[in-house]
């Protein structure tokens, strides 16, 4: 049902390797359809974005028209919502805008010893490409959590894309769209609604970068056009690793195991605890509560291929493996997780407390959903403000500065050979 | 010798964009081989990173001792320095450590209406890898903007590979990697070196992610390898934008853009100018100065290809155009640089003021040489402590947050028919 490890096992660590492995299916004929796709747009624009959204979508449209979803449709969708989802999308934004404009950057400056002034200024990007998948994994909450960031940052225009397979479109996702801020909605996916965005088209405007999860045509078209225009990440598999003293109520463990199981059988749900007993009641409860669950079949498959209970020495020890492993989620299901804090070093998001279950994080709690996958805690982070804004250094080099700067700057040049730089350098000594 | 544009004729956006237009060469054959190289590294390790070495570099070598530099080589190189070059390096050190460590980002939190926790941990990346191209491109101060800001940011392995081509080293670079503290230097390059660093080997250690230029392979070898390690970005060759109201010395002002062309003969030098006068002066003095350049070979190709004076209506066109440009290095050669600040929205850096010329800042300033080139200053920001710090989400939820959050998360989760998010969510609603 789930895979039982022991940390004292002999061969646990190779074991854990074998669990954590995951790599992105691309291969040769994926990297080539996705080639002819981007070369296709860039030279024919509309009419070959029109030509694979109807082959691909099974979808019909003549022009872009049939393709291009306005504001007043957004508003309508926003508007056919009830009452309390309308109040509970609401409150979501709210929270999420207000924890994102702690991350805004602003432009700093100061004056060095020698009169020159250095600093760097902050600018929004101006336009943002948003890719939201369709079908089954098309979440309003995800709209939110990728639309927000770029409006606190300043973005002025926000461009989502979103394919419809067979014409379906799931209303909440137009509604989310509407109350963050997005500009225009193409109904268009895959790689070529990413090679639209990225060089643009006669009715899609080029972007300066592109976020959101895709599939893995939408991965591999992404990876080629980073540098023509910025991207956010290339996701894996959502994950969730839960540190448990053992006295939380096991159901709710067992349910925050399967909060992560039920997007898709890739998905990784891991316990690491130290007491042997409450594990046995975590397993009792996936047991008894894995029936009552729509997606069981998801759920246990995730489970058994890449989910694990796992013993460890003490929780010492569950804090040197999470840090191993880099979760995109870490749950901190004890009784003091404040006091663990400095110890761990490499989480997408850690949720503190047994109160603080990974869905209120998805959500609503403020803290962005969209975190970095497969161990790539290791080096990046969220999804957030920062991603929106940029950075341009600034420097004013005083008379003073322009002599003293000048001489080590036209040494270090003569040092590299590069004559017209130490020139340009000695040009400005007084 | 240099073309000559005028905003004001007809197809000057078409020529304009010709002048711009930029691909990097990869192709099939490269995309092979470098996949070849990296799936040899993965699987053999040292033994594949020996042969490619040698077979690349025309070295010899048996063990990876050979190709390992340690911490006392690179202190002796940084004592054969002679004191003048010890003591520019160490000014420059000292100034571009000042300057990043204004970067430093701290964690912060905030308790909100319903005593829920929210906030944003920083931490450091644990091992970085930094590439530092051999032959004619080894610059000393590279290996400055590349180690000081991974080391402000708290990074505590810094692993340096250089290739040495026919066995040559620049004593200047290993004593530029001492005083910036790398940890260890690797004498390997090319795509075995991208490999080493993103696998492991038995010698080489896994990094978290790869800083530095490099050639086509290393940049195919950094965009395959990218999701496994991080990596800062494929740079293109360097350009310099000169903004200039014609009141500057118009010898200083043809050194600053032989300052960029220099490097070789893909980088890209361009005045904006409203003063037509001004730019016959600039290109005289660009006659004038070019024989008595070493580089004058380079320079001339580089002006000659992609180079241009522009003449603009007035600076208020000069800075529109800039901003659709988005240069790497932007030079504001006018008398009140403070006052276009807030017009300029894309640029990597901006020198403002006649004493500001591009390779002040490129040694000593204190901001950070690496800068986004090819227009990706719309949407990227140059090297900096942010890319060595990585954020956490914190979020601790209180008990009245649980019932509040609890209910806005299972409605919202109910939408997107994800049951056990819902039910996660519900159990900590008191």
């Amino acid at each position: 049902m789930i895979t039982n490890l022991n940390s004292t096992q002999p061969n646990f660590q190779e074991k854990l390797s074998k669990l954590l492995a995951w790599e992105s299916v691309s291969n040769a004929d994926i990297a080539k359809t996705v080639d002819e796709i981007l070369a296709d747009i860039k030279s024919n624009g509309d009419t070959a974005l029109i030509h694979y959204s109807v082959k691909f979508d099974g979808i019909t449209a003549d022009t872009m028209a049939d393709l291009t979803i306005d504001l007043p449709a957004l508003k309508e969708a926003y508007e056919t919502l009830n009452e309390k989802e309308k109040k509970a999308l609401t409150i979501a934004a709210d929270r999420v805008r207000n924890y994102h404009q702690k991350q805004v950057q602003k432009t700093w400056t100061y004056t060095d010893d020698d009169g020159t002034m250095l600093g760097q200024k902050i600018t929004p990007l101006d336009r943002v490409g948003l890719y939201v998948p369709g079908g089954k994994a098309a979440y309003p909450s995800s709209v939110l959590m990728n639309a927000i960031p770029a409006k606190v940052a300043g973005v002025e225009e926000l461009i989502m894309v979103v394919p419809t397979p067979n014409g379906v479109i799931v209303q909440l996702v137009l509604a989310a769209a509407y109350i963050s801020g997005v500009t225009r909605v193409f109904t268009v996916g895959g790689a070529q609604a990413i090679a639209a965005l990225a060089y643009g088209t006669e009715t899609v405007p080029r972007v300066d970068k592109i976020v959101g999860p895709g599939n893995i045509y939408v991965a591999t078209a992404k990876r080629v056009v980073f540098g023509q225009v910025g991207i956010d990440m290339i996701a894996g598999p959502s994950e969730i690793l839960i540190i448990c003293d053992g006295k939380t109520n096991p159901d709710w463990i067992a349910m925050d195991l399967f909060s992560q199981a039920e997007h898709d059988e890739d998905a990784q749900s891991i316990l690491l605890c130290p007491d042997a007993d409450f594990i046995k009641k975590v397993e009792a409860s996936i047991k008894k509560l894995l029936p009552t669950m729509n997606r069981k079949d998801i759920i246990a498959a995730a489970l058994k291929d890449r989910g694990a209970l796992i013993q460890t020495k003490d929780i010492a020890e569950a804090i040197t493996l999470s840090n191993q492993i880099a979760p995109e989620h870490l749950e901190l299901s004890v009784e003091n997780p404040k006091s663990m804090l400095d110890d761990i070093k490499h989480a997408g998001a850690i949720f503190m407390g047994r109160n603080t279950c990974e869905s209120l994080g998805d959500y609503c709690a403020g803290p962005n959903h969209v975190l970095p996958t497969s161990g790539t805690a290791r080096f990046s982070s969220p999804l957030g403000v920062y991603d929106f804004q940029k950075k341009s250094s600034l420097i004013m080099v005083s008379d003073e500065g322009a002599t003293l700067l000048g001489e080590v700057a036209a040494t270090l040049a003569d040092g590299e050979g590069l004559q017209a730089h130490a020139q340009s350098a000695r040009y400005r000594i007084k």
